[in-house]
């Protein structure tokens, strides 16, 4: 284990976050939250000094391999998040401690789950830095930092295949920083097209800034505590749902659009699947719904919104899905453990997974009828290696078996059974709101300690995709040489 | 396909369920339920009278393969509950066919969920049929038939490896029809041996076969509504639950034993886990729930005998899990889920399974870190075959699959989380009660017949380990040549 590359890298991504606090500065500055300005100049100072370590440490080697490159984003992202959970409980706002990095994992994650009862007293400069979590959890810090720090592309590699989500991870162009450069500007062009769309449907600046954080980073937290429907426009909820359903793609997609080649974006197997699973998701919903609200357009509205807002694992709820039948429900449970498409900013299971298992099982049960055919599973229009195939089903596993670890933990809180399973299944999928207490109206104030260290835990193996944070537990990975 | 010689062995399988069925009219004959017994009488008429089919039909070839296998023994078992539901239909003692056909097959698949609201009002003879399902069901109906119907070894194996449950199916002596005969004689033993203890603690002859039935097949039926526990004896308890326990072991270390090969018996890995398991869910529900109960005794008899029903998949209660704190009903939930041991009377996706996979998940993730490496999965000291783990993963994707598919469907009736939920889980797994209205004091009558189908096919799903059943509805298995 090359220890110093790891405190150089996490110097850099200290650094990063110090600058990236500046802006959240600059707004409660801005609405005179003076308290607040000074808990976030305390943090990046704090930052600023921690980082000093990385300055004295000189690398004798510069290489990193696929270990480095897990364990520094999985210490990157606990760095992250005990940092930027400073600012909350230095200003007094959040006063336990595990509640304020229960937040701040919570969005830098972009799940949204909250532990705020009421969100409407929290300063403006904190909401910003809540939000502007999301935005920059949703890309990933790593992939911002390599935009920036320079770093040979054989290392680059293993930080960019352990933070961006999905089952392979491609570069678009040769160099991976030009390949960070161009996902973070797609990202922030999608951004601002979204922060005007918003102000022109009569958003006030500030508010669209939030909501649009929420929405491309398919995060999900609020800056009122009725959410969205705070605005009750028909307008608005359209343009978040289609910047959610958006954000939701492979980003290699777009890139494609751009340089020309919208015949190679459209023809994307997991795209057409997440289109086919929103229409039939949001038609069941719909039809499921229809006595409930009145007429029919307005159950599509609100089928609509929620099948968006879950799928792409945003978490944002204009309509007490509490209440639907059960078998509405039911979808929207299944959609909290697909997820969105691979190399989106959302989370979940990711769609492209759940295709490859599906493919590889149904070869496996040809395979048990003709045992004698050799078969090739084929994803986007190429064979499929064996060791993807190998490495989704151990996935499957580990998702399986940590599903269940964690259900034991937050079951000692005693909770309903509603509650209970899909508070896990929320955090671990990144997605925020679940049912029972901590449904489209409740929140995670009442969990235990444990509990919310448990579903802290949960919301960075979801996002980083279990493998980061599983390396920092074995302790192969401590050894100097292996 | 081989059609002819799917008939030919459908037709000895008719033969031997109108010879079982001479049993329970015995039994009717002795309790004078002359009603009960011309329902019996019919049935195996009509049996007789299908099977005529195989006497008509001359296959041109006896070649049978996995295809044939799978199709048979999944026809096998739909024809079986199809005829064993008549009884209960034709005697006017359960009305609706859909409810005497969920009862049959929650019998042969030894689940033992009933949508019977008053058990007490069944005539004795149909008591005991619906009870013998159990006994029929769970070593197999066709390894029955393989101890007497002679057949040609290759031929044989296919029909025993689609019928035993578990990864991988050995022969215990080089004749499949000396297996299957030690198999069924360990089992009468077992059987028999229960009989005599249970008359032995004063329970009445009937009930001692009633209850040896539904506890040695891993079943659940009972003849009260209170089920064991309206006996309230230690005694009774604790000799139904060391049998629970024996019949959730793979009954090949049985045949160790009994050739004096007790220290390789004792070797088994998945037996060591069985045990560690159930001490370890016994010992946290003995916690759990102390302050339910009079003292730790008594909370520690509650949690053995309902560890030990859960875990084989038996379903008998002695106390209301559904009054229990949430941490132990998570942890029969998820006993639920794995179930007992491969090549056992009992359900679920089966330990040897789990411990594969987790194995798997393992060797995965050590592979993440050092990419050269080859490491070898070894499971009861022998190395694995890819083929082995791969299909293991496969069995869980398909499994999830199909619990979502089952879990959409029974929630168009629109009941509670915990319903919904555990009512597939239990019917898949085969375990019986499950939590809600189908929990430990409830039953299956409130469902609809939609649901009531679904979980009928869970069942069988569940019991044949998927493949037969999935099988039957693959278009390339009715193809004459492929």
């Amino acid at each position: 284990m090359n220890r110093r590359m790891i405190i150089e890298i996490l110097s850099h991504v200290m650094r990063v976050e110090a600058l990236l606090l500046l802006i959240p500065t600059c707004v409660s500055v801005i609405y005179g939250e003076f308290n607040v300005t000074f808990s976030f100049l305390i943090t990046a100072a704090l930052l600023g000094l921690f980082s000093l370590a990385g300055v004295f440490t000189k690398p004798k080697t510069r290489d990193i391999y696929a270990r480095e490159g897990f364990v520094i984003v999985a210490l990157s992202w606990v760095v992250l998040s005990l940092f930027g959970a400073l600012p909350f409980y230095i200003s007094g706002h959040i006063p336990s401690f595990i509640d304020a990095f229960f937040e701040t994992v919570s969005g830098f994650t972009t799940t949204g789950s909250s532990i705020l009862t009421d969100v409407e007293i929290i300063p403006k400069g904190l909401i910003f830095w809540r939000s502007f979590t999301h935005w920059i959890g949703g890309m990933g810090v790593l992939v911002f930092m390599l935009s920036v720090v320079p770093l040979a592309d054989s290392r680059a590699m293993h930080l960019m295949r352990a933070e961006v989500p999905g089952p392979t991870v491609g570069k678009l162009v040769p160099k991976i920083k030009d390949t960070a450069r161009i996902l973070y500007g797609i990202y922030i062009g999608i951004t601002v097209i979204e922060v005007i769309l918003l102000v022109c449907g009569g958003m006030p600046v500030f508010d669209a800034f939030v909501y649009t954080f929420g929405s491309v980073g398919t995060g999900g937290f609020s800056m009122h505590n009725a959410g969205i429907a705070h605005y009750n426009s028909l307008y608005i909820e359209i343009v978040i749902i289609v910047f959610m359903v958006l954000c939701g793609i492979n980003f290699n997609l777009f890139y494609f659009i751009l340089i020309g080649k919208l015949r190679d974006a459209l023809k994307s197997e997991e795209l057409r699947w997440y289109i086919i699973i929103i229409l039939c998701s949001i038609a069941a919903i719909t039809v499921n719904t229809m006595n409930m609200y009145d007429g029919v357009l307005s159950s599509l509205r609100n089928a609509s919104f929620q099948v968006a807002s879950i799928i792409t694992t945003t978490g944002y709820v204009t309509a007490d899905f509490e209440t639907w039948p059960m078998l509405s429900k039911c979808v929207i449970l299944a959609l909290m453990f697909t997820g969105a498409c691979a190399g989106s900013t959302g989370g979940g299971f990711k769609l492209s997974r759940v295709i490859l298992l599906l493919k590889k099982a149904a070869n496996g049960i040809k395979g048990i009828v003709s045992p004698k055919r050799v078969a090739i599973v084929k994803f986007e229009g190429k064979p499929v290696e064996t060791a993807t195939l190998s490495s989704a089903s151990v996935y499957l596993i580990v998702y399986v078996a940590i599903f269940m670890i964690s259900l034991l933990l937050v079951a000692v809180d005693n909770l309903d059974f509603a509650s209970t399973v899909s508070s896990v299944l929320t955090c671990l999928s990144n997605v925020g709101p679940g049912f029972g207490i901590c449904g489209a109206t409740g929140n995670f104030s009442d969990f235990s300690v444990l509990s919310k260290l448990v579903l802290s835990i949960d919301m960075l193996l979801g996002r980083l995709e279990i493998y980061p944070m599983l390396m920092l537990c074995s302790p192969i990975m401590w050894k100097k040489r292996f």
